[in-house]
C-alpha cells in the first residue's frame, strides 16, 4: 500500500507527539487531544488512523504504545536505516557525529566528498569516499537514505548521481529545490530560512492570540 | 500590527519561492501560480497578500520584486539580525561557521557554552562565553535571536535563561518541546525526526499521484 506524502507527513507528526507522550508515561489519548497537540482537526486524525486499522482504540481513546508501534511499522521505523552523508564540510561532519541519529535507528554507514584533500581520510571514525564511487560504495554498504550537505552550486548534480544509484530518500541541506525523478522523495532543511521564519518575532511581535 | 503565527509561516514560504523566482529572472507571478508553488489555495494567497496592501498587483499578476520586498519588510528581514549560538558542540560549531547565514543578513555575534574547556577559547573566530554571562554579553552584543544546540537534558533550563534575558526568538535543535513565556517564539529543527519523515520512502514507497 502506498500512502500520499501528506498522510506520511501527518503520521510522522503523530509519531513525534506519541513518543513524547510515551516518555511522559501517558497510556491513552483521545483523537481530540492528539489533534490539538499536532494542530489538526479530530476528524482528520480519526480518518488517518482508521485508514490503517483500529490501532487498539478503546473507550479511553487510543493506546499510546500500540498506536506508536503501528505508525512506526507504516513509516518503516522498526528496522534501522543505513544512511550516507555526501559533503564533508562543517555541517556534514557535525551530522556524521550526531548521536541523536543512532538512538533512533539511523546508522551513518558511509561519507563522501569530491575533495582530494578529504578522500581517504577519516572523519568521526568513518573513511571519506570519493563521490565518484557513490554507486559502488553505497551498494556495498547497503545505503538506503542520503543526507546532502554539499554546496548549492553542485547539489543538483550530486542529487542526480544519488538518484541514479537507486536511492529513494534524500535529506537536502542546500537551499535549492532539487529536480529528481518522481520516485525519489526529497525533504529540505534550509537553515537560513529557519532563521528568516523567526526574524519577525525577534522584536517581540508575537501575537498573544496564538 | 501583530500577525498570527500561521500567517507568518505562509509569508515566509511565499518569500522563499519569490526569492527563487527572482533568481530565475521571473518578473510577474499570478496568485494561482504562487499558490501552486507553496501548496496552498489561490484564495488563501490573495487573502494573505491583500491584508497587507496591494503589493503592486497588475493585470499580469504580482510583481515579484515588490512583493518580495514588501514581505521582507513585514518579516523584519530588511535590517540584519544579530544571532547568538548556545552550545559549542559539533553542530553549534558548524552553524557558527555557516556562510549561508551571513548572506541573508544574519550575523553570529556571540557563542556560549557551559564547559570550562571551551569558555575563553576561539571557535570559527569567535570567543566562547560562559552561558552564565548570557544576559550581560547578549545585551552588550545586541543579540536578537538565539540558536540552541545544547543537549536535550539541559535545553529547557538554557531556554529559560535566554527568555529571561529578553530574547524573543529561539531556534531549537534539541528534540524537546520547550516551555517558555508566550511572547517568545520557538521554532524547532529536529534532525532525527527529519530522517524519520523520510524513512517511509527509503524502500521506494513514493506514491506517484503526489
Amino acid at each position: 500500500m502506498k500512502v500520499s506524502d501528506r498522510t506520511i507527513e501527518r503520521l510522522s507528526l503523530y509519531y513525534r507527539y506519541l513518543y513524547i507522550l510515551f516518555q511522559q508515561g501517558t497510556q491513552f489519548i483521545s483523537s481530540k487531544h492528539l489533534a490539538s497537540l499536532v494542530g489538526l482537526k479530530p476528524e482528520q486524525v480519526r480518518k488517518d488512523l482508521s485508514y490503517f486499522g483500529s490501532f487498539g482504540r478503546t473507550g479511553k481513546g487510543y493506546e499510546v504504545v500500540s498506536l506508536q508501534r503501528a505508525i512506526a511499522k507504516i513509516l518503516g521505523l522498526e528496522q534501522g536505516r543505513k544512511v550516507a552523508i555526501v559533503g564533508v564540510g562543517n555541517l556534514g561532519m557535525a551530522l556524521a557525529g550526531y548521536k541523536g541519529f543512532e538512538a533512533l535507528g539511523f546508522r551513518i554507514v558511509a561519507i563522501f566528498d569530491s575533495s582530494a584533500n578529504k578522500i581517504g581520510k577519516k572523519y568521526k571514525g568513518k573513511v571519506c569516499h570519493d563521490i565518484a564511487d557513490f554507486k559502488e560504495v553505497s551498494k556495498k554498504e547497503g545505503v538506503e537514505m542520503v543526507i546532502l550537505t554539499v554546496p548549492s552550486e553542485v547539489v543538483q548534480e550530486v542529487a542526480q548521481s544519488v538518484a541514479a544509484a537507486g536511492i529513494k530518500a534524500i535529506l537536502n541541506f542546500a537551499p535549492v529545490n532539487l529536480n529528481v525523478p518522481k520516485a525519489v522523495k526529497v525533504n529540505n532543511i534550509d537553515l537560513a530560512s529557519e532563521l528568516k521564519r523567526l526574524s519577525y518575532y525577534a522584536q517581540g511581535n508575537r501575537k498573544d492570540a496564538d
